[in-house]
């Protein structure tokens, strides 16, 4: 059996911390004499109301028992329904409930993807709103990352529980001090990234939403040209260096404080993200540099910041790739798959996942060669649990299915190939971009059909929760006792 | 140490054979009175000169020694050198090199790429020696998968070890028997499916020519048209039955003649591929039907034949499927990776593969509700050995990995992303057409760059082999004593 009682409570929380949230844009639209905040105001209220309800009507004086089912059941439940509340404010400005729940799960997702046009004529309550979203939905996504998905097993996350001894069947108690710690790291970057964007020439505004996106690896702009808006070398470095730290394994930032700094250097996956960025930003410079003939300067920094922000799945354009010519492009389609580290706010495939992959292959190349010698897995110095591989195959499995089964629903619903490939594959990786006319950097998801915008909705949020978390449900098994 | 003389001595002798299969041409060329048989002439008797020395020079008395390593360089060394000697003829057509290199590597692998135009133009013995290898080719294939793979333990092929008790580090002698099993079954398939075209209207040279490239699911054509040149049903449902028998299992049609006919029925294998081929043409059949307002009859024979042909890897067309919209296209674009089964004369990933992918991801499913309770994976009822989920896991990236470095450098040469996705996908599973305006089913490798036409081949050959077959080969330690 499941108990619902305890997953209500947990979202009537959640829905009342959100509409707090709301609170924010209403100010900054009182303050700049724009009607809008009338919508946040009204949304606020209406959102604390249905929380409060929910927190009384599920209030126990049991302790609160959240089991495995409960723990896939909420974390799904959670990011279905605050995204249909986050929607509301968004739908407020007029756009369709359809193109502002799409919006809303980009955000809380830190996709990227918008369907909102003109942003630089907009009021600044809302573009607030979106960069709050990616704030928080950055925050969620670590704490479910770090404290959820490995007690849940989902795709090969065990392999990051914290407290290796601690295998009992219940969330570890020690999740609230975790919570808070994963918040004030996340927090500090966030202020580090506002303060150097301010120092470097933004906006108080541009640098607080910016410095919400950056570190959440979310991707959302205040500015129609996105990043390339601020045409600054400086902002743009320091944009790729938040972005890299936003897709860093935060659980090695816990032990960093906690006095093993080292840790940061010595982790396999750490070490696996940079020297994999690192080369492909390479590359591409040196193919921008000869081939299109830009001084290596500036080959770096537009490679650099544009690699990043599709590895890290932030989603930031600070120019159109997709004019760079069919290598840029192929590179930047097969980057949409990597992701960074787990734990982290970036999406795709994930550094370990790949790294746990190519440990598997090249023991098969020892096998193919000498059939009776023993392999053992060694990840990160510690001999692979047993049920590692298995999960993290899984996982990719279900992930290039579930990419070739939206690329298929997607074209049935007339987009032609790249779009369909692309806008699958970016929001199974909430990554942001796609390619193409329609979806690429320089295009805009409000002209695909509606029922595309659900499917790419669906298709983000399968991805923000690793797949299985939603996939488990669709399960019979799981609703039999 | 690699034993050498053994690898020579073997590889003399399918020269000469390939040198024999070149007469063939010379005497359909003279009988038509073209010049051209001096061509197949002139190749026949310098390949024959070089494979005779190469036999005279590996005679030896002591018996063979064939271990695993001599068994992944003779597979490989083979498909290259045969490929190299089988271009000759078809350079001497006036074809570059290049060209003619990637014809015969497009024939032996059975692709089905052809850069050739202008096919009913010209003459015959060209013709008839482009399905001579891919019929070569086919049996070439079968053998090795049924032979050499399983004991090489090559991506999952150990599952189909003829013999569970024999797994002695030599290849069993009993290859010699086998090999004219599946040779005199092969043989009965195309007689039939040859005397099935001709009964049902083609002319005699049109008969065997397709009934070669049709059992090799190969896909070569002697017009420009492919299969759309005859415009007749009765011989389009004849080419789908024999594409499907040439995709099923070697294995079990050699089981069903030592007298278990039910084999064939009971065959996991059997039963999912042809499961999944009938639930995608009834698919597509229904979308035909329904959006391009076909009428049924009709749309069920032109979605079962083009589905079939890329799902064998077969690479006929009967339409030019990619105007069938973007649905369509999706759908064709990752029936490339599928495959027929094992052991058979199609490529792409195979059916088995996947089954077994899938076994894994639901017992992960299990795993992930149930965290205590052990799951027995069984394939095809028996227990799956503990070395098949890691192989198949191990070829699966690898052949991701694989289309993924192909488009990039395919794109690199400047293809544009369809084009280059495609080209790759479709090489590397063997298939013949990719999608686009150049390599798509209507159109032609012969306008890519020279330096493309040398990756594609490589493709061919990687996919051909399984993939590990050569990249051991790349690996220091297997030089290593």
């Amino acid at each position: 059996m499941i108990h619902f009682r305890p997953i209500f409570f947990a979202l009537g929380l959640m829905l009342c911390t959100l509409a707090s949230a709301m609170v924010l844009p209403a100010v900054i639209d009182v303050a700049d004499g724009h009607e809008n905040w009338r919508v946040f105001f009204t949304s606020a209220v209406f959102t604390f109301f249905i929380g409060g309800l929910l927190i009384l009507v599920a209030n126990d004086d049991s302790p609160p028992r959240l089991g495995v089912k409960e723990g896939f059941f909420l974390t799904t439940l959670c990011w279905i329904v605050l995204t249909a509340f986050a929607a509301i404010p968004i739908a407020g400005l007029g756009l369709s409930y359809t193109d502002a729940y799409f919006e809303a799960m980009s955000g809380l997702t830190t996709t990227g993807s918008t369907v909102l046009t003109r942003l630089d004529d907009l009021p600044r309550g809302i573009l607030l709103w979106r960069a709050i979203l990616q704030g928080l939905g950055g925050l969620g996504i670590i704490v479910m990352a770090i404290i959820m998905l490995p007690f849940l097993r989902v795709g090969g996350m065990q392999l990051f529980q914290m407290e290796q001894s601690d295998r009992s069947e219940k969330v570890m108690p020690r999740a609230a001090e975790l919570t808070l710690a994963i918040a004030g790291i996340y927090l500090a970057m966030i202020v580090a990234c506002i303060a150097m964007y301010r120092l470097f020439g933004m906006t108080p505004f541009d640098a607080i939403c910016h410095g919400l996106t950056t570190v959440a690896t979310a991707g959302f702009s205040t500015h129609d040209e996105s990043f390339g808006f601020f045409k600054s070398a400086p902002l743009e470095w320091i944009c790729i260096f938040f972005m890299i730290l936003g897709a860093l394994p935060f659980v090695v930032f816990i032990k960093a404080i906690r006095g093993h700094p080292s840790a940061l250097l010595k982790d396999t996956q750490v070490r696996g993200f940079l020297m994999f960025l690192g080369s492909v930003c390479l590359i591409m410079s040196a193919w921008l540099a000869t081939v299109h003939g830009l001084p290596f300067g500036e080959a770096l920094r537009k490679a650099t910041f544009n690699v990043t922000s599709i590895v890290t799945t932030t989603g930031y354009a600070s120019d159109d790739y997709s004019q760079w010519g069919p290598f840029a492009v192929g590179i930047f389609f097969l980057l949409m798959f990597v992701g960074g580290c787990s734990g982290s706010t970036s999406g795709g495939i994930k550094i370990y996942r790949l790294q746990v992959t190519s440990l598997l292959t090249r023991s098969h190349f020892v096998h193919l060669m000498s059939p009776n010698r023993v392999v053992t897995l060694v990840y990160n110095g510690r001999r692979l649990p047993s049920d590692v591989p298995f999960s993290v195959v899984a996982f990719l499995a279900i992930y290039m299915s579930t990419v070739g089964l939206f690329t298929v629903t997607l074209a049935a619903m007339g987009l032609d190939l790249v779009t369909a490939l692309s806008a699958a594959a970016q929001a199974v990786g909430n990554v942001g971009p796609g390619l193409g006319d329609y979806v690429g950097p320089s295009g805009n998801y409000a002209s695909l059909p509606s029922a595309a915008k659900w499917v790419l909705s669906a298709a983000m949020l399968l991805g923000r929760l690793e797949l299985f978390t939603v996939l488990v449900l669709l399960r019979i098994e799981f609703w039999r006792n």
